[in-house]
């Protein structure tokens, strides 16, 4: 395939696009109150027990998603963000299954940095082309079962990027209970290289929008910096959901 | 002077201290989340109308510090920390006014970390030696005047780290109002290569203690977000207080 037939064809490679929004703040993780346009893929590979976008993973509401192309959707992101290039997040559903390596080429070209955020049961060679990288392998309670060797293998194309730009690759697990806190010990000590980013997990169902439980979720905050701390686990680093606090769980803010 | 003698003199200089506790989490700016050991020194060159910590300021609170020397202070870190390194975060009051540079050499010896969070009206050659160095200038609502070369010089210092080790530098500007708003505007075109940190102002009489607005805290944030957004500064980074939000005012937490 010649160099331009290649490019058509990224140009055109179909991506289903639940929503995108923005610009908002990033409401979590190591990225936390960055200005960011997020561009939600449509359809998962897990089904965790807990999803809060249920409305980008069940194939019922696929319906509602669009089929877009690169540029079509970096065409919405410049219209968002006002021409002025800012940082795009690539969230799901699981944007891993997407063919997204075109998106963060054409936004590159015009200044735009690119996160993603996945659970990393799907490892993908452009990884190495991301400017940030968040794997948020499910624990426990959320009724999935982690396959190591794939996170492993995304860490690993995220960490070949090294030779061409620097690429910031971190590590974000909700927490529940004490089984997922136990996970989380593992997986930083699995990858001790790699920051890790602790988050209560919420419990108020979606369905109830605006009804968000605030006071139980900042309760569940203190129990999980109160945990933390007893580990003396101070390598870690403990935030909240912000968007969920602001906003509940309203959509497209 | 000897290097015995220097040591000696080090070890023995008074340092005014408010507080020490923790281990935490930081509540704001750029560690948030980050477990910590707060060192709060007393004393303070500004009057800030707004100031949350009167109790570090005020000489009519003085008989309550405790003067300290270096090994007293550290002693009681690696008590608080269980004798694991982690972040020592030195605030106030204003800590720049004390003779910490000792407890940041003894400290680093130890595998500690150090971060200081001051406004920038007292710059000193032992910023060199710290970890992270937060400068909070006060906008036009805290009733204070920003001696510019002041913060000049404090970045100054601080740069000339970076030939020995790395230091993160960064600003962090409470917003209360369109003004303070502005303000912080002209302190990052004054200073484009410093990261800036937002932070929408606490308007709960600190007296109230347990009493926090958390909901008018929500609103505000949310301004402060939108207003950033609105005028496309997307290099600005908008948090809260997250100790507020846990804990309201309360102290040594
Ligand atoms: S991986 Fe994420 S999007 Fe997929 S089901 Fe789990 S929480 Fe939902
Ligand atoms: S500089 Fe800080 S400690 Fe000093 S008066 Fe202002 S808010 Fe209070």
């Amino acid at each position: 395939m010649t160099q331009t037939a290649q490019n058509i064809s990224v140009g055109t490679k179909t991506i289903q696009v639940s929503e995108i929004f923005g610009p908002t703040i990033q409401g979590e993780g190591a990225l936390i109150g960055k200005p960011t346009v997020f561009v939600r893929t449509g359809g998962c590979d897990y089904r965790c027990s807990w999803c809060d976008s249920l409305y980008a993973v069940l194939p019922e509401h696929k319906a509602e998603w669009h089929a877009m192309d690169t540029r079509q959707i970096f065409a919405e992101v410049e219209r968002l963000s006002g021409h002025a290039p800012l940082l795009v997040t690539l969230s799901g559903g699981n944007p891993a299954i997407q063919p997204l390596e075109g998106l963060i080429d054409l936004g590159h070209e015009h200044g735009y940095t690119f996160a993603i955020e996945t659970q990393g049961s799907v490892a993908q060679p452009w990884f190495a082309k991301l400017d940030y990288l968040t794997l948020s392998p499910k624990p426990p309670s959320s009724k999935q079962v982690t396959r190591w060797e794939r996170l492993d293998r995304s860490i690993l194309y995220a960490t070949n990027a090294r030779h061409t730009h620097e690429i910031q690759i971190n590590l974000k697990i909700v927490i529940f209970d004490e089984d997922d806190y136990a996970y989380a010990r593992y997986v930083a000590e699995r990858y001790p290289a790699i920051p890790m980013y602790l988050q209560a997990g919420n419990h108020t169902p979606p369905q109830q929008a605006e009804e968000i439980d605030v006071s139980g979720i900042l309760q569940r905050m203190d129990w999980l910096i109160q945990r933390t701390i007893a580990d003396r686990w101070y390598g870690a680093t403990v935030l909240p959901q912000l968007h969920t606090l602001l906003w509940g769980n309203k959509r497209g803010v």
